[in-house]
């Protein structure tokens, strides 16, 4: 049994990810909803919601979790992973790999958010790769625009955020840009609108994909989901977002106080 | 002393207010920043969020606090009062006395995060004094729009956002708006371009002016200000919003983790 963690939506984009590459794992999803966004938290702030969060899902019997976190897995994952014997995959290195392989011209770009760019971990992969040219941008408004619905390519509200974020990417002509947070591809077709020719790097589904390839066990596809904050408002997203009901109720996460 | 409590820096446009009309209080502005935004939490999560935060107010001796967050005003406040002796004063009532006043028409629109919308604590005041139309709308968006400074009335993310959430306030041809959540007026540039001639009515500055009025007791001036997570960001937030630096440094807030 795998636990998948984000502090929202965003990490049904490699939940969506696994169950498609592999409909036999089990899987336990956590969504961190009471805390959520975590892209302009502090550090410390930030380890102590993802500590909870990895602390609920290890007491339900996850033998490992993929942080489908991009704020977490970037700022906090080797002080997460020093506290934790379990085994944490995150999504940067996973997401490198694959933007490296996928690009031509090694000009790759990043998105993430605000605590994800200040880290500048992405860049460091990159950067260890070879990449000639590597611009970031924090977007700390597209976790709110894929929180409330504003997602469609032609929505205004979206353009006019993308356009915002974006411009710099155009300008320095990255052929490839991972998309650093787990909710950003569900803003990928605005952001395609506006950069049409470059390859977009969800790092939920590259870090899905790597996990799979690393996963020997079998389960039985069971799938069970836990928010901490108003179960019915994550099944209602996680509808528009899986473009169908989920297979299994969302039910209120058990909470680790004590931590 | 007087407690100023917000999720963020929307609770400023009150202190704000409050320093312009009483420049003698001695005033604590809390802003829970590490549980903000708090318009789309249940209303358990609120409740455990405020009490908190309150109740680390109390702690420092205030003798009341100004509740400047229009979703703990109108979906927790009664229940919160119920729990604590220590006066609170929510914004709901200032700000439904203030548009009824003001109002020509008496056809008054009502913004607000998705929990005040539900609660409908405005459209109940303003039915009670008779309102003839009152129409409401969530938006969502906007917390996120001031937390990032999306705020320029001709920034053209604001100006969509707006468009997309105020058409409904056009239709209906109200002459007075709420801006129900104390993080609106920070968007008022934009929200003033796209209804000309209708009167915004904040909250928390309708807020202030009530509990100014009724607050005999002279202080010092004294202002502290503290916040539950990252004190430099609300710092430089602050200064953004109030046009110039606080008199006095940002504090990171004590914790009542027992509640």
């Amino acid at each position: 049994m795998i636990g998948v963690f984000d502090s929202g939506v965003g990490g049904l984009t490699a939940l969506r990810e696994l169950r498609r590459l592999r409909p036999d794992l089990d899987l336990i999803y956590y969504a961190d909803t009471a805390h959520l966004p975590y892209g302009t938290r502090s550090p410390d702030t930030l380890l102590r919601y993802a500590r909870r969060s990895v602390t609920a899902l290890a007491r339900m019997g996850v033998e490992g979790v993929l942080v489908a976190c991009g704020t977490v897995s970037s700022v906090v994952l080797p002080r997460l992973q020093r506290e934790l014997s379990l085994p944490l995959w995150g999504v940067v290195e996973p997401a490198v790999q694959m933007a490296w392989h996928r690009s031509r011209s090694k000009r790759i770009g990043v998105l993430g958010t605000a605590a994800t760019v200040r880290s500048r971990a992405f860049e460091r992969g990159l950067s260890a790769l070879g990449s000639a040219v590597t611009v970031s941008r924090a977007c700390p408004l597209f976790v709110s625009l894929a929180e409330n619905g504003f997602t469609a390519p032609t929505d205004p509200v979206a353009q006019a955020a993308v356009a915002h974020y974006l411009a710099p990417m155009r300008a320095a002509e990255v052929d490839t840009l991972i998309l650093g947070c787990t909710h950003f591809p569900l803003l990928a077709g605005a952001i395609s609108r506006f950069l049409p020719r470059v390859t977009l790097v969800g790092a939920g589904e590259a870090s899905a994909a790597a996990l799979c390839a690393a996963q020997p066990r079998v389960g039985h596809g069971e799938l069970a989901v836990f928010a901490t904050d108003d179960p019915q408002a994550l099944a209602s997203q996680a509808e528009r977002i899986l473009g169908g009901h989920l297979p299994c109720p969302v039910r209120l996460a058990p909470t680790c106080k004590d931590l």
